[in-house]
């Protein structure tokens, strides 16, 4: 498996020990990590601390991104594909899309590579999720 | 003038004495401000601190958008309109796009109401930011 990806659902884990929504984010340069992050919507009260955006969040004001690329546990919502798009992200790998299809075709027509990893530890962490907490989830996506 | 955006306004400028970017937002439900912001990359060093993302963040866990209207003075980018797009927000009303065209052709394309109030305010204080600012505000919109 992809090491950064590990990395990732380690993100996602700690969220759960939090009390959060497993998901977790890491930003890469150069085979590098500069950037992690988890959701904190139930630990920080705050819609917008999707795992995404706050890996972006604690990367910094990092300058060009177009040599960067984000990995998440789950395929980006159109929040977090928006900071894809506008930032000029290149890459995209995500851990799994099958309990959340995400904005997979807003990115890739704004011509944003995404490579699904159809992980199992994914699937079944998000899955599990879901079924106890339906709620927060529907919440997290608007929906 | 729209009250609301008269409020958006106040928020940008507020940025503007931190020393930061002048673009404001405020949510709107039912007639009240229950949420408002101003971009503050540079106070926070916080990339996704755009006003409409700090706006929502103020906002707190609102639980349905579909009757909220958001007002920023700028049109927004990828990021803010993926999160109209995402929560369901079904109104934006923004002081302009001159001076920045943002994402108005997604918004549009996912059914988002989008008026432009060509606020002569909302225009000069932008083209002055970038006039003396243009690093700033280009690394603000990933470009």
């Amino acid at each position: 498996m992809d090491n950064f990806l590990l990395v990732a659902i380690e993100e996602a884990k700690l969220g759960l020990e939090e009390g959060g929504i497993p998901i977790g984010s890491v930003l890469v340069r150069s085979g590098s990590i500069i950037g992690r992050g988890h959701n904190r919507r139930v630990q920080h009260g705050d819609p917008m601390a999707h795992a995404e955006i706050e890996c972006l969040r604690d990367a910094g004001r990092v300058g060009n991104y177009s040599d960067t690329v984000l990995y998440s546990t789950l395929m980006p919502c159109h929040l977090c594909a928006g900071a894809v798009v506008q930032f000029g992200i290149k890459s995209v790998i995500v851990g799994e899309s099958v309990t959340f299809g995400g904005a997979v075709d807003f990115m890739l027509d704004n011509g944003i590579s995404v490579k699904d990893m159809k992980d199992a530890e994914c699937i079944a962490m998000m899955e599990r999720y879901i079924k106890e907490h339906p709620e927060i989830w529907n919440e997290d996506i608007g929906s």
